[in-house]
């Protein structure tokens, strides 16, 4: 039979071994292609239908390759990335108040801002990671450099009780929020959020400022939530209240919440979370390496609970490895379970990738292969020895899969690796840099 | 000054930037040299003396690099890495009886153990590991592959109460032990173990035999230990002991027995363990992917008990990434203690390396960079950006480096792996064979 209709033009047809969309969940479509139009995913078909159907400015062949989504980071603190292993091992009160906080002091500053988010990009976009929930200080100077290197974020708009290099008072943390805000509203790359600290460090009114600004101006409010136990007895102690209860008496537990961390959580705070559309972001390698407690990932999400994932800043982790997190957040689910089914493969992919863009408000832009979503797209070589015999895509993905086997990524159809190169960064560059900035800090930071 | 003593002849210089010799402890030595003479460290010492002293055959020159000794890990089942991602996600009984014993049941014969250990000598040299503590059947096949790829291993002679492929009596089993034993008594390379499977498959009688014959023949009790809850449970049902108290009845608990997983402890264990020099092999990623417990690596080095660390099979883990097991056992540990400062990087890459060799009875002959003992070392590559900035050498190897920053791998002063590349294995044959065990275990497992 003749073709009697003429291809359709579209920008780009990446050709991959193996799809896995996301959505709908549990699926792994082989031999399919993905046409990509103006920076959005315009179908997802059969290789050979594709042929047929599209004429593409530029075909990518990945044979060997599984194409997911964009790994979705939902919580970090990218400028630290440049105090990567810079005081481990140490309890975290020492670790904050002799290593951390000192050195932020004397850095704070947009140069350290710009130059780790910089590395941090670099590093995401060679592990797959297209988005990211950005929480740090300077959040002005963060949106302008994701948005110079064409990554997808939302950047906290900083909210704390004490004065620092970026806020002198409650007022000019609020005014400099509105200001970031106004000037990034209308992105379609860069969105804010507000980002109170954490229960301990930000007062009632401020959280009520917050939960006001942010209904009116449509925000999410990223917070780290119940991260340790002391924090939940220190509330108690002070308000009479676990930090849930208090930011529920503040009207704070909506699905506005990016709740971060959430280790001590009892079976009713679960249900309320599940209830009120809170999204859970499990930060499993942090919870660890700061001994703060085991997150209940997996009754989360049986409980109905948008479940994210985030490697929370390089200095408690001490990596930006979607990947590594992932395989940690479902290898830690079990035993946290006592379940060996608990948080199986594709669950957890689902939650470093849609349950990530949906926790930032993206679900309906990113976080799955769905046509209409933008072109947010990771390509995984899986021909390596090290996820061979290939008997399942996904739990090689999440069980086997390093970083390091990511080849091509994209983010709105821009290609920002191609072959393992990052395309629009100069990687000795950044290394030499980061080099910079080990000298300077080794200057200020003794052991 | 003149030089007035004639230079010294070696075979192999290796220059690092950094060279962490593991003994002494918590010693990171910059721009050092290790000299290298028929097989074993002749010295370790800065470069530019070694540049006077030596007059090498070759020099190696990795000034970006850490050398550090070779991984080993301390407990796999390797032919098993044919089996990566067969079953995931499933609860420990539906796991083994309904997939992992039938699909051995159909392929346990000496091209699966073969082929399969080649898949795992490439993926473990690519990672840095150069010492496996082999535990499967047909350890005179196992045993031959190691040796021809002049691969460190002990093999385990395996010990169960029921026939298998390898054997069909309790005396079939003890003589087929006492032939590989002997073929191997005095290889440089490979040696064995008894591997009685676990103390609910292995009678009393079994044990008692296996006790005297190790004392005899002066070999290490390979046994996997109070790896569940339910373990210790039957154990108390049939015995009215707990596995390490029936075992200690039975002249078990000593300085010959190489205990896996051990999640199920108590205080008194722990104590017994350090008294008689047991070696702990903590297997984290396993323990938790099947959701098997918790073990408490930081209460047991704590109380003097080697601690080592494997990955066990890839069927559930789903690699042999030691690179990735020390993480994991470094930031388990911390949760697991309630103490960030538990198990520290420094203590992780020693488990990783002198811990399992003297686990394995091989501490006086590699896991440390020191004069005299073999030359087992890996060289990781710290200049990718992922390990950027390089505040301490020892925290980015743990906390941040992925295995495939391991350029150059040694074992006995041979090149294994040189700038990434096998020496003597085609990685594309290995990848061509894995693919036809793929088809043909497909043809036999269904999910």
């Amino acid at each position: 039979m003749t073709e009697l209709i003429a291809p359709e033009p579209c920008d780009l047809l990446i050709e991959a071994g193996f799809v896995v969309p996301v959505e709908p969940h549990g699926v792994v479509l082989e031999n399919h292609a993905v046409a990509i139009s103006e920076g959005r995913i315009a179908a997802v078909l059969p290789i050979d239908e594709a042929r047929r159907h599209y004429a593409p400015g530029q075909v990518v062949s990945r044979p060997e390759a599984a194409l997911i989504p964009g790994l979705v980071n939902a919580h970090t603190h990218n400028p630290m990335t440049l105090l990567r292993g810079i005081a481990d091992d140490l309890p975290l009160k020492v670790w904050l108040q002799q290593h951390i906080w000192p050195v932020e002091g004397a850095l704070l500053a947009p140069d350290f801002v710009a130059d780790g988010i910089v590395l941090a990009i670099a590093e995401m976009l060679r592990g797959g990671t297209t988005c990211a929930n950005e929480n740090y200080f300077f959040p002005d100077v963060q949106a302008a450099v994701y948005k110079r290197h064409g990554f997808r974020a939302r950047v906290g708009l900083p909210v704390i009780d004490f004065p620092t290099a970026w806020a002198k008072s409650d007022d000019e943390y609020f005014d400099k929020a509105g200001e970031v805000h106004d000037q990034w509203r209308d992105d379609p790359l860069i969105a804010t959020a507000f980002a109170p600290h954490a229960p301990y460090t930000v007062n009632d009114p401020n959280f009520e400022r917050i939960r006001m600004l942010a209904d009116q101006l449509d925000l999410p409010v990223h917070l780290h939530l119940h991260e340790t136990a002391q924090e939940v007895q220190q509330s108690q102690e002070k308000y009479g209240q676990r930090p849930i209860a208090r930011l529920e008496r503040l009207g704070l537990i909506n699905d506005r919440l990016i709740a971060v961390h959430m280790t001590q959580l009892t079976e009713a705070e679960i249900t309320l979370c599940a209830e009120r559309g809170v999204s859970v972001v499990h930060c499993p390698e942090s919870n660890l390496k700061l001994a703060s407690g085991f997150c209940r990932a997996c009754a989360l999400q049986r409980a109905g609970v948008n479940l994210a994932i985030g490697t929370d800043g390089c200095a408690s982790n001490n990596d930006l490895d979607m990947f590594g997190e992932t395989r940690t957040a479902a290898l830690l689910a079990k035993a946290v379970a006592q379940d060996a089914a608990a948080l199986d493969a594709f669950a957890s992919l689902r939650a470093a990738t849609l349950g990530g863009a949906r926790a930032l408000g993206f679900g309906d832009r990113v976080g799955s292969i769905v046509p209409g979503k933008q072109a947010d797209l990771a390509c995984v070589d899986l021909s390596a020895l090290e996820t061979q015999p290939l008997h399942h895509v996904v739990s090689q993905l999440v069980y086997a899969c390093g970083r390091q086997q990511v080849s091509d990524v994209w983010i709105a159809g821009q290609p920002k690796l191609v072959e393992r190169e990052l395309v629009d960064i100069d990687i000795g560059a950044v290394v030499a840099n980061a080099r910079q900035w080990r000298t300077r800090i080794a200057s200020i930071h003794r052991d």
